[in-house]
């Protein structure tokens, strides 16, 4: 019942053979791959707006500036990425190329960062996005939290239900806000045209009370540099494009690069020329579309498609993050389970991880993007510098035609993303960088640790150094715990006196007294040739009783024969019924399967279930 | 490890011997059993004030006579629970009498009373100790929550040590809390000799913003009566005090009663003398203390030690609620775990279920004791009724000497109990009430569906119209599931030759290639005489194959034997190592144990560990 529910919401089970046709055209792969990216606009907008107008109209008047230097950087950045999709065609997420080329310390920080930078893309796109919508309706300030984490368990299930389905549905979201916010920022320029001259900052700025300073400026850039984080998810993502795979996201990348500069470039631009500032509980981008079309259906048109767009940018995390989880537990640095192709031929596990942290970070941050943003930048412009530094070795490498030119391009784009992230981590250190600076090592700690647990089990299962001919067992020795006669017995004993002759039926007493005679007396009746042994447990306890019984009778015995357990179990109708039953068979069996023995040897257990109605 | 930490907390084992020694003598008893009576003084006197004071002075000049009203009702309840002690010296909680009386709903009317109750008792004895520390420390009003979740937290643990170490325990606060109120009491009453005539209320009281109603002296009342709640706390435990236990229990009831009446009477009357009001984050209590003794060392003192007295109050619901759900378990209206006999010769379960109950009223209802009290009264006065009711019967029926008087003194409290839960229950209903009156017969619904399910068992176990001869079932088949070749696997497969020569080892193939030749190869070379199969699963599951691969087989082979499957699982060697295997073993197992077969066979699922360092 459980797994039809699961059916009706995700969708029915698909076969390998459909892996193929789930690639992307470019249109869906820009509305698959890009929303993070394009989206950036809006809360990098606000970071810098909130970074500059501390120190009043002075501050203000370096938007338009700052603005340009995050432009310039996103065009190297953008370059550099052109330059990996064509060097890695089989998809080059920064893990990969950091490691292959760098080494697996690089490549393995490189992933801890990136997986870093999706979560938190994800986290930071809904709640900004809620901010957008809290802009419109102030009554809705309260439920952010509530508000953010409903959008996070929708994409959620429509990424569990596979990613040309999500694709379908972004789409839409993603073209409206292409659509009517290029179209605003055009009607902007016009009417700035029209006006001629920009505004006077001095006249709307509030008063500054911070001067302006050489810090206050990096801190406003750094801010800003939020707006590149997601550019690399194409890079990632090479193999769901359809074929010619490297062409195609290419080419998505160049339209892609060109919409956010002129998206971001744009509404910094307008803010200033118009002098916008925005309220307590506004955003920067709220203020600029309602100056620019007034508070009418344009304007909620603007900010819906705003939400709509930030709300599938946490779905470039819920497309790239499960994919680099799957490459890192392919290499055994991550839990096999996230390697999984699940029903739908999406990596689910990796789904779920994703959506368990974002739902963290929404909650301890309380819903507030502004607070998420200082731990952003570091984490993506650390996958950046890696991966960018890989690929001019690469190139160095292969010597193919033009590999000087190709190794120069991406030394550009590590130097300039590297001097970004000594910036970031620098002016945000004590705002929230820090936990980023200390959460990746730890990261790539656990990866280590994993790929050494993963080797030495390896190891411990050779079967290198065997015998080659190996022997069966003796014939077992059977124990069944007892707690008194009834029908779920029957199997039991029969099962295990069909496998052997040795047959012991063990009371555990907790409570002496003359239950111990009148069960014994109806053992004997039903079941006269297995012994029946009653053991006292002064202790109350069920399973320490059995276990040094087990080991005595061994000891005893001593015919290199152990005891194995025949465990007769109830099974209740309904799962709500299991608690109703006491879980003395669930206790032994946990206890017994984790003991270690002394001589080396498991105890060896046999369920026999008994059904209830 | 974790079993060392648990011995280190509330100590080693107990065995079954020292059952006898954990008697309570009557000083023990008293601050084991009385707290939550005593300590009722707190809040009562706070919810009258409040019921009292929208009234202005015309409100507050009733103080004095609903005090008395309510004592005078104390004294009929507590001469009535005396009678009860005397009629079932083994322990006569409301459920027993009223179940064995008046019938089997009616005692599960009066269980479910009793446990909504005692768990009430705990979560606003816990805040209403919060709230006086509060009183007293503004600055720890916005942590009340963490206040008194921190509190439950320690009363536990102290409860899972055993009732006799919590015994000394509580009897230190218990009697500081005494000696200093009833000091602060008896100083005040000496003062007001002195004084002479009473404050003008007209002076110090707030204006009036209700009129003075019939309605709002009841609200006023129904709050207040529970001061009476916890008065059935010995009648429950008389077990647990030493021996003649029913005249020791006897005694202590009659001196908790007296304490109980003058406390109360005596803090409402210098409440109303002095005039007393308090403001808006101060208990009234805290008022009188503050008026009394001035805002120095003897205010603290007392506050503190009504801290503890409501702090050891719920305490007195962890000597109760677990004894009263062992004796539901014992006729199995419960879960059976609740009847078990921990370590520590408590009924842990049960010490875990009202622990988890009172944190959950403590978060709902945010720490707000004046929130809860609305639930409380209806439960406790609901038992009250039906166990008086219950005791008219049992003399009725007795026909010992004097059976007619104590008829009649049980008779009329239960009339003035069953007055006092109509007033409470109309009076209260809209402001919470009814929520006691939903889940009230909730309760009782699940206590009987709990009963019938254990009465179906008991008759599906039944060996009755079984034929008395059981044969051995034929040697089994075997089926062994198999991922790789390695070392966990020889176990596995040697016991499996032991029992049987019919082993057949399956492969799932969810990724379909080359590794299916090569695992087959390397199978026959380690295990040649084990058939090798191969199972393709287009869905990539590895359950549903194989379950229909074992089906099959029976159907096809027909020879009236069933497939026995034989696990290999690998035991990592610490818990969180866990999550890094594949889950295949442990949802194998889940899913074949929880399927019902149409031939009604179950499979026996036989598990091979092998442990990894």
């Amino acid at each position: 019942m459980l797994k039809k529910f699961k059916y009706m919401i995700i969708g029915s089970p698909l076969p390998n053979e459909m892996m193929e046709e789930k690639r992307l055209n470019k249109f869906r792969a820009l509305a698959a791959f890009s929303p993070d990216a394009l989206s950036s606009v809006a809360y990098a907008n606000q970071e810098i707006f909130l970074g500059l107008v501390v120190a009043g109209a002075a501050g203000l008047s370096f938007t338009l500036p700052i603005a340009l230097a995050i432009t310039l950087l996103l065009g190297v950045v953008a370059l550099s990425y052109a330059q990996t999709i064509r060097g890695y065609p089989s998809g080059g997420g920064s893990y990969i190329v950091a490691k292959e080329n760098l080494g697996t310390i690089p490549g393995l920080v490189a992933g801890a960062a990136l997986l870093l930078d999706y979560v938190l893309t994800s986290a930071v796109s809904l709640t900004a996005g809620v901010a957008e919508i809290a802009s419109a309706f102030p009554v809705l300030l309260p439920y952010r939290v509530w508000l953010a984490l409903g959008l996070l368990v929708i994409i959620m299930l429509l990424n569990l239900r596979g990613l040309r389905e999500s694709g379908t549905i972004v789409a839409f979201p993603v073209y409206l806000f292409l659509f009517s916010f290029i179209g605003m920022l055009l009607y902007g320029i016009v009417r700035g045209l029209i006006q001629g001259t920009p505004a006077d900052l001095t006249v709307t700025a509030p008063v500054a009370f911070e001067p302006l300073t050489v810090v206050l400026l990096l801190h406003a850039f750094s801010a800003g540099c939020t707006a590149l984080t997601g550019i690399e998810a194409i890079s990632n993502g090479v193999t769901a494009f359809k074929a010619p795979e490297w062409v195609n996201a290419r080419k998505t990348l160049v339209i892609m690069s060109i919409l956010m500069g002129f998206m971001f470039l744009g509404s910094m631009g307008l803010t200033q020329f118009f002098g916008i500032i925005a309220g307590e509980n506004e955003t920067i981008l709220s203020a600029l579309a309602r100056h620019l079309l007034g508070t009418g259906p344009l304007y909620y048109l603007v900010q819906f498609s705003t939400l709509g767009v930030l709300a599938v940018a946490a779905n470039t995390s819920f497309a790239g993050f499960p994919r680099v989880t799957a490459i890192l537990a392919n290499d055994k640095f991550m839990p096999r389970q996230l390697f999984n192709i699940g029903d739908r031929l999406v990596f689910q596990n990796g789904i779920m991880l994703l959506t368990g942290f974002t739902a963290l970070l929404i909650i301890l941050f309380a819903g507030d993007s502004h607070a998420l943003i200082p731990l952003f930048a570091v984490g993506a412009f650390t996958a950046f510098t890696l991966s960018q530094a890989g690929m001019v070795i690469h190139w160095w490498r292969s010597k193919e035609p033009g590999w000087l030119v190709k190794s120069i391009v991406n030394a550009l784009g590590a130097l300039v993303t590297f001097t970004t992230l000594l910036v970031v981590g620098y002016s945000k250190f004590l705002s929230g960088a820090w936990i980023s600076v200390l959460v990746i090592p730890i990261i790539v700690f656990i990866f280590l640790r994993i790929r050494q647990h993963y080797k030495s089990v390896a190891g411990q299962l050779s079967m290198k150094g065997l015998p080659p001919s190996l022997r069966p067992f003796p014939k077992p020795r059977v124990v069944i715990p007892v707690s008194s006669v009834h029908r779920g017995m029957v199997d039991a004993v029969n099962f295990s006196r069909s496998i052997t002759e040795d047959v012991t039926a063990v009371y555990v007493d907790i409570n002496p007294g003359p239950d111990e005679d009148v069960l014994r007396a109806r053992w004997n009746e039903w079941f006269p040739d297995v012994k029946f042994v009653v053991v006292s447990s002064p202790y109350r306890s069920i399973t320490e009783p059995l276990l040094s019984f087990l080991d005595q009778m061994d000891l005893d015995l001593h015919d290199g024969r152990q005891a194995v357990l025949v465990l007769p179990e109830l099974i209740p109708a309904s799962p709500i019924h299991e608690m109703l039953h006491n879980q003395a068979a669930d206790q032994i069996k946990k206890t017994l399967l984790f003991q270690r023995r002394k001589n080396g040897f498991q105890r060896i257990i046999i369920d026999v279930p008994y059904h209830l109605k």
